[in-house]
């Protein structure tokens, strides 16, 4: 009882209180909008109800006096695909409870649901022509039941367009039901029809690859038994909390540390944070009004055809929200957890729910600061604190874990850890992979990827009116022995404003440690007269390497640069369009149309604007990373920098100090109270 | 006692068997050292006695077989100042008794010890000159027990040279003896003779900083109350292991999670981790012979005249072991720790211990490894953990907490956070600081600075003849559309081998996500058929800021690329040289003298190599940095890439896992051992 008591799991269907404005639908405001929209618009497959984002302007005049400002609308942000395939994109006052906008798209395919995904596997078996393929391979007709398929949309692939809804299933074989299919890829791709439900074609390879006779490489504890068994030489850690956690939490707006946070989700970007807050002293300073993992890409560097078309955008293709994990197993963070739910709807137009989408903790944190006097030993040694807001998911073979972590010292840091299971190809015994992939096992061919996220940063650093420098380390004029550089030791940091759009396209620059700063420059550090700023500290930043012109060029144009920076609008929440699928990237949406929509007078000098931030990392696959690879990870950070008079975390009880005076007089004791468990060896 | 047990300190002093050829001396080995070298030497001030490595190719023979093969020589590495400053290196022969070797080295400076350091302070107080200008700054002479200072190494001064010991005196004031003196510099700086005990030159600026007015600016506890007191909502964390730990330690050799790691300690670089091997399902291979962080030097960007003599070489002019913080207060680990104590030598000949010198714990890694499939929610998680082997040590003014982090998984982790305080300089009320540091507080300047450290990786992927790869992830041939790149998305790992140490001198390219693989040619991967190897994987990768030819540049010769590879050899140890101290950088000493001599048809190809790798960061100080700053993590991996067949830690008992069988019968059970104290939500 007192586990249940401590995950408190926030219920989405409540209805009671009015929601903040930044929550997410609850499931009853999901089955309203569907049930107006039916009334109006007849039968329907529903592919998102989500929250119509607050407008900006109204929102922030509601956070500044919600007494008496005008509530924002509430509204829901309808995608809907009509019978013959026509796409509907609709918002619906849940107040007013109508229809407020209703149109039809042409010419987009909205994402891909797990629903839609699931309904392709059944079909390729069926397929005539698919059988035959396996035939070919080597798997008999009554193994049918053996042939998995992981179903991708077909990206773009110009030989279709964009009109037809498609899907490509890249193919798999069980021999048994429980053995990893990743160890078995087929070699030929059939493409699905999702509107027909039907193959309608299939890209076979000039080159035949029957399937692969190695044994199984599995992962699942009975095959770890039969090797031998599990490892019995971990002892326990337990981590425990036994006057409960160190935040509050109200509705959704968690309360930690000095820090003010709101907590949303969507089918999108999963994890959204709003109205990122810091209490410095008594005064609450905003720092981020809207923080979250915006897109991604994952181009694969094989160039036969058809791998140009693996180039997944997991978040606008699938969903990171749609494809989360239910972590009610508690498996996945330790500690005392306070879970969320996420509901969804579905698409017969049903909300839906997942148990503990989200998962909120503390962890120990190390030493947060810590000094000795040499000459005395006297010392301080205080530890910290994070706050872990974190969902993960699972883009078919991969998993992503998000982790958005809050320091006591007003840093924020993302976390992406990735593990799951490699894309695998097949490969003939002796077939060379020409340097573009790696034989992880006998016929197992994990071609090379890049996983580049985009991060949109909606800042609000003492207010909404912000700028951005590019922050290079670099050497100081003058050559040794000038007068103004005679030991050739100076350096500094050159800072370049940004003033437009198609200026701020930056990337990364290594050999100068380049940093961005996102600086209030109207409000000046009293000490060191600089803007107050938040810093972004980001160092696994490769460039996009499809090249400029290629497919993935064209779709991803968020990954051409590191950093690109825009004047707000309450439109552009998607670096790659609203949808993604079977676009051709002629022109290319999101992001580079945007900035070429602003035009060359556009100003984001001191204005309300977003920087969207392009990382993540190359993976040259590896045997160790089969056949499930241990978690990778990648951070990134924003740190405080001129924001803060001093060290925010004094105050923090330190675990042990003495002073210089405390020293001299004998008093070797902790001067304080202790903030952790440790065994205090005095 | 529980807790004193869980401690089991590790007696340095202790005889019974005989020692580890890789243990550090004991006491009494120290002691006999230092008796035999009086009996024959007379009257001489210790500067260090420690252990003279065994030669690697004994070493490796006794290693191979140390039941039958000759024990190598075990012997002490002495250094010593005779009276008048002549500086002696030797050696002694622990077994046989005597003396081996011994030698004046004349125009060399040994590194300043904490004795060194202390006696500085006093001597400034009462030197009439400096009570003269401290009377200027406007300290009146009443108050010089107020006055502090910061003593560092001379470092390089072209009018004095190499030939005198000496030190230079940053120079502060405290008003009360518990406030930081950091926030009142003194602008002028006295330079102490060691031979003679006295201030033979001040170094006055030009125009002056009269004391600063401002009010203190402290982080103990009494001024945390004083200003409304600590923060009380940070709930306890428990962090226990009631079964114990999961490691043995044998002497100094420790045995956890297949890993097996002697831990070595010197005065000079703190932890030595020893042997290094992994046991890969009952084969011992091995990986590194030798890892340390070897040498550091951080570097001062503003180029006025004293301030070029702050580049501190905290390793080889102070001795990071030296340094190091007793850690038996038990407030820089949590959970269950083994610590371990370090023995040196004192000027005058005695052995002193520092009590708990290395920490030894595990920790909770999060998830190791995740996978749903999506189909049916089958699933596995399980949760790694990781060995820390940790130590901290203060330099002057700031603290460096030195984590070497093994995980299951064969990955290698060094992970440096830098706190304490930042070195500051005086001001004056409205003085531009030319961007060459920050106003952190009225009258208190702290310089840009480099932290950079140079980690000494000597290899031995199974077997000492190794060869180093510089990786670069690139685009494809051919342009976008051609035949061997339709579609533009072609990249992959280009490799170039380093063949001799001139060609290896290689920089960090963040365009490439550079890595650079330590392989052994001579094993293939028996999947990817790939050299079996180990990445380095480092992204704060800074270049030396301070330019060609100047001061720094000559005298910390290894900072100059991210990465040198030599042939091994016994006495290449110290990358700026054994006596650092007062070095002109004319020639360089150390590496770039190693690589000179190697000449152009020395092979680093196939043979047994060592891989020096300098990284770190490049600080530009902020006011939240003050008056102690936020601990600031840095992290460089040595990880396994075609080192093993498979993941090696599918051994590792899951959370939670059921097959989808299981799932298709109906049995949601965790089908294996926990090994954590999760609560699982079942």
């Amino acid at each position: 009882m007192t586990d249940r008591l401590k995950q408190l799991a926030f219920q989405v269907g409540g209805t009671s209180p009015a929601p903040h404005p930044f929550d997410p639908l609850t499931t009853t405001e999901i089955d309203t909008a569907v049930s107006i929209v039916r009334k109006e618009h007849g039968p329907l497959n529903f592919n998102a109800v989500t929250l119509w984002e607050p407008r900006k302007e109204e929102m922030m005049a509601w956070l500044a006096d919600p007494e008496r400002a005008p509530r924002p609308l509430r509204a829901a942000d309808v995608v809907a695909i009509a019978p013959g395939g026509k796409v509907y994109d609709g918002v619906v006052d849940l107040k007013a409870q109508k229809i407020v906008e209703w149109k039809h798209t042409p010419n987009v395919q909205p994402l891909i649901t797990m629903e839609d995904l699931q309904e392709v596997e059944h079909v390729v078996r069926k397929d005539p022509k698919v059988i035959e393929q396996c035939g070919i391979l080597g798997i008999p007709k009554e193994e049918m039941h053996k042939v998995y398929c992981d179903p991708w949309t077909i990206g773009y692939d110009e030989r279709f367009g964009s009109g037809v809804r498609l899907q490509q299933a890249l193919m798999y074989y069980r021999p048994h039901v429980d053995d990893s299919q990743y160890t078995y890829p087929l070699d030929f791709c059939p493409i699905f029809n999702a509107e027909t439900k039907q193959i309608i074609h299939i890209d076979i390879p000039n080159v035949r690859r029957p399937i692969s006779r190695a044994p199984p490489n599995n992962y699942h504890p009975a095959s770890v038994e039969a090797e031998g068994g599990f490892r019995t030489d971990i002892k326990p850690i337990h981590i425990t909390q036994p006057d409960g956690v160190s935040f509050n939490i109200n509705g959704r707006t968690i309360d930690w540390q000095n820090w003010g946070i709101h907590v949303g989700f969507n089918y999108r970007e999963g994890i959204v944070l709003n109205n990122i807050t810091f209490n410095d002293k008594g005064v609450v300073r905003p720092v981020f009004y809207r923080l979250s993992l915006a897109e991604m890409v994952v181009p694969y560097g094989n160039p036969e055809h058809p791998h140009q078309r693996k180039h997944a955008f997991d978040l606008g293709e699938y969903g990171g929200g749609y494809m989360t994990n239910s972590l009610s197993l508690g498996c996945d963070c330790k500690g005392a957890i306070h879970y969320m739910d996420a509901a969804f709807v579905n698409r017969a137009g049903a909300s839906t729910v997942v148990k503990n989408a989200i998962c909120i903790h503390e962890e120990d944190a190390g030493i947060l600061f810590k000094h000795t006097d040499f000459r005395d030993e006297s010392v301080i040694v205080t530890r910290g604190r994070k706050l872990i807001i974190s969902h993960i998911f699972t883009a078919a073979n991969y998993e992503y874990c998000v982790y958005w972590i809050f320091h006591q010292d007003g840093t924020i840091q993302l976390d992406i850890k990735l593990t799951g299971i490699l894309n695998t190809y097949a490969m003939n015994p002796g077939e060379d992979t020409h340097g573009w992939g790696t034989e992880v096992y006998p016929g197992v061919n994990a071609h090379n990827h890049q996983h580049l996220f985009c991060m949109r940063i909606d800042a609000n650093v003492d207010g909404p009116n912000n700028t951005v420098f590019q922050v290079d380390a670099v050497r100081g004029e003058g050559a040794v022995g000038s007068p103004e550089n005679p030991y050739g030791n100076a350096f500094y940091a050159k800072k370049t404003k940004f003033t437009t759009p198609r200026q701020a396209m930056s990337d990364y620059d290594g050999s100068t440690s380049r940093t961005w700063d996102i600086a209030n420059t109207n409000k000046l550090n009293e000490y060191s007269k600089r803007p107050v700023s938040y810093k972004l500290v980001s160092r696994e930043v490769p460039p996009l390497l499809p090249k400029e012109g290629s497919l993935v060029w064209k779709r991803a144009g968020f990954a051409r640069h590191a950093v690109h920076v825009t004047k707000y609008s309450d439109d552009q929440i998607h670096p790659a369009g609203r949808h993604v699928p079977q676009t051709s990237g002629e022109p290319s949406v999101g992001i580079p149309q945007w900035i070429e929509q602003a035009g060359e007078t556009c100003s984001i000098d001191n204005t309300d604007i977003v920087l969207w931030h392009t990382f993540g990392l190359t993976h040259f696959p590896a045997p160790e990373d089969y056949p499930i690879m241990p978690a990778e990870p990648m951070t990134v950070l924003l740190r405080p920098r001129h924001f803060f008079k001093r060290n925010p975390v004094l105050d923090v009880p330190p675990s042990y100090a003495r002073t210089p005076s405390q020293v001299a007089a004998g008093k070797d004791v902790c001067a304080c109270k202790k903030n952790d468990g440790s065994s205090v060896l005095v």
